[in-house]
């Protein structure tokens, strides 16, 4: 079973994350990446080799809504029992059965994924104080650039589920209204400033009642896993339509997620304190204890004629001033009820230096200061063919975990 | 069969709006509204009275979804067949056989009425002018009360759908981040500036794909039918947390709709043009034909005390500058993917004049100018135990048809 694993992978034995795939002509199911392999999880249920739910099974269907739905003391014991089965020393029964283990164990190079979940909502936050600093200088003031509810509470806005695709994912330029500087009216044309946003998706896998809020803790109980996560976004149409009640066609065309959710029980080694509150909070959104994570994440472009992808950003998940715990009892505080597979994004993760903001805007300036590429090339906003594709790990080489990549490439407008 | 029918009700023969209902200890249902009767409309299907999908069964499900997946030929075809069914010189199949008439025609005071429809997202607009100005310029500038963009777009945000309920609802008043004047930070409270919002909310019965755009009129052939919708708002909150992004958890708590779907084909004589417009609108908006409807509509409150309501704002579905139709062509701009489900909010009707302001905020000035309410109390925002009773009603006596009414009470917060 050694060949599963290995030390550079993202995904050894301590991951496990979850995803949804297929092999040609097989149904879509629910899987672990281990190693280079998906392990089979309806394969290993209907085997008997998992004890999940007594019921009906979770792992034969497209989604992992039902295996969510199961509550944190079943996921809890589904990571024991995979743990169990894939360690030396531990449950041989699958180790034993060399048959079952070889149909269980697929290539990962032989599979299609598909979204590991139904998204139920998709909500937006705007959690990094860079990135609020670096928008608001940029779209409004720079002397009051952060707006004065940023420190209290966890800016977020209501996103668009129905476009949420997995990675690779083809987005196409989208259409919209745009008003050149100085017209008195708008034209329809498609973006020419469309950017990516890098972000991390935290996945809602418990559900809330409506009419009752949420401790953080009781945030963070509810929280499934994590994927990497691009809020695509049309910087011009932005700039038209966003007064004043927030973005709405410029985000709504796209927004892609990594395949694998990387589970919170995987992150508990990574966790770390959000930033010192600049002003304190209220109860309701203080943290008992470490609630973010120390994930590394970077950002490559490459042109469709480039050989090679240009790092464009490094930064870490560490630098957002909320955590997904906070963003999600923020969200219940008026009693608003939470659904299984409700999608947080952190907001855009920009850290404290130029090389680490989190989009195009913030790293070109609002376009005035082109990057330079690997390939010779320069870039202000995206142009067709270019492939975005966003890493994420926590952890050093020996007990390192990652997301594997989200990544998406622009087609031109239709 | 006439009892079925009589001339003062909301659901005469021509109107046949969808709902889903049930008896006590029976399984929601869908039906529609006649008289004073529910006709279940999954008995008529099982006695294979009605001709649907030829697959399975659809109005046994507890949503109109599936129906509505069918599309605008079958929603059609269904309509002519209840007509033809339900009008004497018709098809007597059923009339012919009295025990199964009899069975299914339910009276309306017998049933518990649910959702009509999984809401899949809920986009709430601004599509009032009056609205739109009113509260520019209460919450910005009276100079410049109408953004720039608002003549060229139907502006509209993401709402949240998890907390859309069924009128008659019971409304908890929510907590939230309030700043007061002058102070320098929040506190976390009940909201005491709780309002009602009077729109009109669309329902998207047929889908469309990620990456394409819609004309006006296939938006418009997208439209199943039409509920009251009460978009529930607490100002003291927005006021403070929807900058800049748009309103979050000041509309989460709880979005109210009557029960029964209007279908656009009853609407049909009632299609009335939008007002003139101001500035041309881009090609991609443009209606080539008229895509409103003349719909007066009402809004009571009712003390906890009070033995009577009282009517609080008369106003009319036609002062909308946007249509349905233009809303949901605009939200398809980008290529959004619209869902079978999605739930369109018009946004505040509010009329020309004071007494046809679809909220508290308008017709109190922003509290500043109490209503009187007819048993002597006055009003600046909603007081626990207030109901809130919002109808609409389309044509003249002997051939309006209603929408039933969308009402709620408020309690106190928790």
């Amino acid at each position: 079973m050694e060949s599963a694993n290995d030390a550079d992978t993202d995904f050894p034995l301590q991951n496990l994350p979850y995803g949804v795939f297929r092999q040609a002509g097989q149904p879509f199911r629910c899987g672990v990446a281990i190693g280079k392999y998906v392990l089979d999880l309806a394969l290993l249920e209907g085997l008997g080799l998992l004890d999940v739910a007594r019921g009906r099974p979770v792992f034969a269907d497209p989604s992992l809504n039902a295996f969510m739905s199961l509550g944190s003391f079943c996921w809890n014991s589904v990571r024991q029992q995979l743990l169990n089965l894939l360690a030396f020393g531990g449950d041989d029964r699958l180790q034993a059965n060399a048959e079952a283990a070889n149909r269980a164990l697929v290539p990962l190079n032989d599979v299609e994924l598909s979204l590991p979940f139904r998204v139920a909502e998709y909500t937006d936050f705007y959690s990094s104080r860079q990135h609020a600093f670096n928008v608001g200088s940029m779209f409004r003031d720079p002397e009051n650039a952060l707006p004065p509810n940023w420190l209290h509470m966890p800016i977020g806005y209501n996103g668009r589920a129905s476009t949420v695709v997995v990675s690779p994912s083809a987005i196409r330029r989208p259409h919209g209204q745009i008003r050149d500087l100085g017209q008195p009216a708008p034209a329809l044309r498609p973006s020419a400033h469309l950017d990516f946003e890098l972000e991390m998706g935290a996945i809602v896998g418990s559900p809330s009642p409506i009419g009752s809020r949420l401790s953080v803790e009781q945030a963070d109980d509810m929280i499934f896993g994590y994927v990497i996560l691009n809020d695509w976004s049309a910087r011009d149409v932005q700039t038209w339509e966003y007064q004043p009640l927030g973005p709405f066609q410029s985000k709504a065309f796209g927004t892609s997620i990594s395949p694998w959710i990387v589970t919170k029980a995987a992150l508990e080694p990574f966790r770390t304190s959000t930033p010192d509150r600049e002003i304190a909070l209220l109860d309701y959104l203080r943290e008992p204890r470490p609630m973010s994570y120390d994930i590394a994440m970077d950002v490559a472009l490459q042109p469709a004629n480039a050989t090679v992808e240009t790092v464009i950003s490094k930064t870490n998940y560490k630098h957002l001033y909320y955590s997904a715990a906070q963003q999600l009892a923020h969200h219940a505080v008026s009693g608003c009820a939470m659904t299984i597979g409700d999608l947080l994004g952190s907001g855009t993760i920009s850290g404290p230096t130029e090389g680490s903001y989190g989009s195009l805007l913030e790293l070109t300036r609002g376009g005035k200061k082109p990057l330079r590429l690997g390939n010779g090339e320069s870039r202000t906003f995206l142009e067709d063919g270019d492939k975005v594709t966003m890493r994420a790990r926590a952890g050093k080489k020996g007990n390192a975990i990652g997301f594997g990549a989200c990544s998406g490439i622009v087609l031109p407008a239709r």
